[in-house]
């Protein structure tokens, strides 16, 4: 048995969530700290909990790649802290209003409104001071395209715009292009930056297979995303159920319909390992992350 | 006359602030593209207003240490993205709740809560944005390490940070040294990062000496702010006046009487002034600018 049979893939994973954890604690100020209340609520919303898609791609590129393990570090947790920020805003009660976020109160539930919003923006700026630490990579130039990379990732013409584009689509009836146009910036922008940053060493021929691999999985994580809200229940979720669809906003099996929905997450999930076949073994735990992705059932 | 005259401050201040506004109308996406109301909403908070007291402290320390005017423009833009994604997020219901800024409505009244909410967040995402620019700086690891100044001040033991202290303060009796501890991190570190990151291309002396100008400057430009609170109208203010006293915040009024904190104003001026004089007249314009801060009734 190789380190990198199929088998070992939930082994593969268990250490990668395991060491974010980790990076993302040690990165986090202790809540001994001043502000008590918004360290405990930064590592309350940030700890401790998601499945971590974001960093498992971000070390898989990093490993495809040859990346070194600091950088591959600090980007994953770059990138889970923006995650972690968004989830926060995005509950609040001007927003989706949620009370549930794997399964324990939202942020601004279990503190309140405006220490939720405080989190959020201080879990962002400490992704871009994580992502600037001094000498964190060799190579200077390359650390700060990294950090260009994150800031549109996260900015109005990435998730943030997304989200707007998310908001003002409640109650219209959008084509599955503009669906497609929004997702790609609500979710699928992050998930192409955190592969990205993780193939910060790579040659242009991996960086350019990564780029379709994460624009095709990141696309094919929000089909299923909207097949689950249809399909699972709340205790599965951790968050409220057939949410989505109950708040009128259009989903791809409310405009495709179940069946059609399935296909394309299919498909996408095709087209994403295609794009990685130059690579063979090497590419294998982005393979598996792209099942992992596809199949599952949270 | 040269260049230099004490007269040509408010010309000279002008100019900064004319080009300012321009460096930002270049940098914030135009609301021509989607999503159009985010961008519409990020334009009509960050354009047009406000004195631009960190973008004229950020040129100015860039004059005094020889930084290019490329770098002070990316510095200034930076500092004043994060300062205007703060007023925007402090208005909105959870926090100040307040309905004016700068004399118009604030953001979430002229647009809505949930736009504000993204419109803050997607200001903090292009402060990085616009700093981690590829090849801004000849020296890759300086911009870096400016970039890390800028996510520790904005954080949470920086800017973010102080706005919770200053959440968790209302109703109590602070000391002056609690009240101070929470401004130099809610207004005073994003100060101190604005001359800093002018400074970025300083000597050690100036750095340092820049470093305790801002330091004392910054508080300063809070004690002010008490001062006006309870001295101005809201007409003058272009936000609502007396605000602080009347949601039973602490102010250096409250606390010290209006006569010692306008003396304590004019010694946190003094010891400003002090710490420029070794650098004679290449440190006009940092004087100028502490004599405008303390002495503005805006």
């Amino acid at each position: 048995m190789t380190e990198n049979t199929a088998a070992d893939f939930p082994a593969w994973a268990k250490t990668k969530q395991t060491r974010i954890e980790e990076v993302l604690d040690e990165a986090l100020p202790p809540d001994s700290r001043q502000p008590h209340r918004l360290h405990s609520a930064m590592r309350y919303s940030a700890l401790g909990g998601g499945k971590r898609v974001r960093a498992l791609l971000c070390y898989a590129t990093a490993e495809l790649c040859n990346t070194g393990i600091e950088v591959a570090d600090a980007a994953a947790a770059a990138v889970e802290l923006i995650h972690a920020y968004s989830l926060v805003h995005d509950d609040m009660p001007c927003m989706d209003d949620d009370d549930l976020r794997r399964g324990k109160p939202s942020c601004h539930k279990q503190y309140d409104d405006a220490t939720a919003l405080l989190v959020g923006d201080a879990l962002q700026s400490l992704a871009f001071d994580v992502l600037s630490t001094p000498q964190l990579c060799t190579n200077a130039n390359q650390q700060i395209s990294m950090l260009n990379i994150l800031a549109k990732a996260a900015g109005s013409t990435g998730m943030a715009g997304g989200q707007a584009i998310d908001l003002d689509s409640v109650g219209k009836a959008l084509s599955q292009q503009a669906l497609e146009d929004m997702h790609q910036l609500k979710t699928g922008a992050l998930i192409q930056a955190a592969a990205l940053l993780g193939a910060a060493n790579g040659t242009l021929e991996q960086v350019s297979a990564v780029h379709i691999y994460a624009e095709n999985i990141g696309l094919a994580f929000q089909v299923v995303d909207d097949i689950l809200d249809t399909e699972a229940d709340t205790a599965t979720l951790g968050k409220t159920a057939g949410k989505d669809a109950d708040s009128n906003k259009p989903t791809y099996v409310t405009i495709l319909g179940l069946d059609v929905a399935k296909a394309l997450a299919d498909q996408l999930h095709e087209t994403a390992i295609a794009a990685l076949a130059p690579f063979g073994d090497r590419a294998l735990r982005l393979r598996q992350l792209a099942g992992f992705i596809t199949q599952r059932s949270f």
